[in-house]
């Protein structure tokens, strides 16, 4: 793979769950792990269900898009629950994607919060997202992607920390759009 | 000069003149030419007089503001007419501030234009700003900072262009916000 290989992180704005409807999410069109160029932006509903669908349409109609050798995103949730079905959006692009944790997930207790808000169906989403591996100080999940190939994209892009780069950078844009000024690490 | 000299660069997102009553600005904190640190946010009225106001307000509340050393602007103005007093931004921030351009600016044509709008006190600004220097590829103008101290800042910081990366990156997140997706050079 290039050093170069072109890669979309994908990261969500900071919202309040009790006023906003709406959540920004961001898009960075990096080089390996070196250099920005572009930046794309859609929104999905808080809680809702319509993260996957919103993520392909940026993603296929971006100029971008015939460059893409990955999407990562920080977190398999965006908007809070709007949890994303990475098996369908790796088969809507055709593009491996990685989901990057910082930490391993508490499945547990997400699962029963879902179940006990009545989204059983998100609950089948994240079981179908996978087994979690870790790499490094991170934990990631797969689609259309095999482990060899994940590790290798991280290598690429994890240039200035355990986050690659276009997820740090989103994260970065998100936080000072939404908030004035960026806080907080991705 | 270190190499990671952190330095903050400006741009104005696009706007619709018919339309938009404030434009959106965005601030990148960058570690000389390599590495985007942070991204702060603030707004100014569309062919307003407050640019510089809301400018020097946003760097002094940011928590990068003791760290920076030099503030570049893509263009003297932000928001059409909005001209940014870069002796005054200097003065209050003391931080060097170069004004970056791609072209040599049509003076006369912008300052008749000015005139017929009946803004001669932004005609004034643009005159204060002082002299024009070509460095390399690009033209800059200066305030609190010598023409070579502005060569260096430029050295560390155009890493992948003609265009200084802080504000290389703060076009392509401003277009990428106002418009969904980047377009065109800073």
């Amino acid at each position: 793979m290039k050093k170069e290989a072109r890669i979309l992180g994908i990261d969500d704005s900071p919202f309040d769950k009790f006023k906003d409807k709406e959540v920004l999410i961001i898009g960075t069109f990096f080089r390996g792990g070196s250099s920005l160029d572009g930046v794309m932006t859609t929104t999905t509903a808080v809680d809702g269900s319509n993260a996957t669908a919103r993520i392909i349409r940026m993603v296929k109609k971006s100029k971008f898009y015939t460059q893409l050798r990955a999407i990562m995103l920080n977190g398999i949730a965006v908007g809070g629950f709007n949890v994303v079905d990475i098996q369908k959006l790796a088969a809507a692009t055709k593009i491996p994607v990685i989901v990057v944790m910082r930490d391993y997930p508490e499945l547990g207790k997400i699962k029963s919060t879902l179940n006990r808000l009545g989204m059983k169906s998100k609950v089948r989403l994240i079981g179908k997202a996978g087994k979690i591996h870790k790499v490094d100080n991170i934990h990631i999940q797969l689609a259309g992607c095999s482990l060899e190939k994940a590790k290798e994209l991280l290598k690429i892009s994890c240039t200035r920390s355990h986050i690659p780069e276009p997820i740090r950078t989103a994260h970065l844009i998100a936080a000072g759009i939404k908030l004035g000024e960026s806080k907080g690490k991705a």
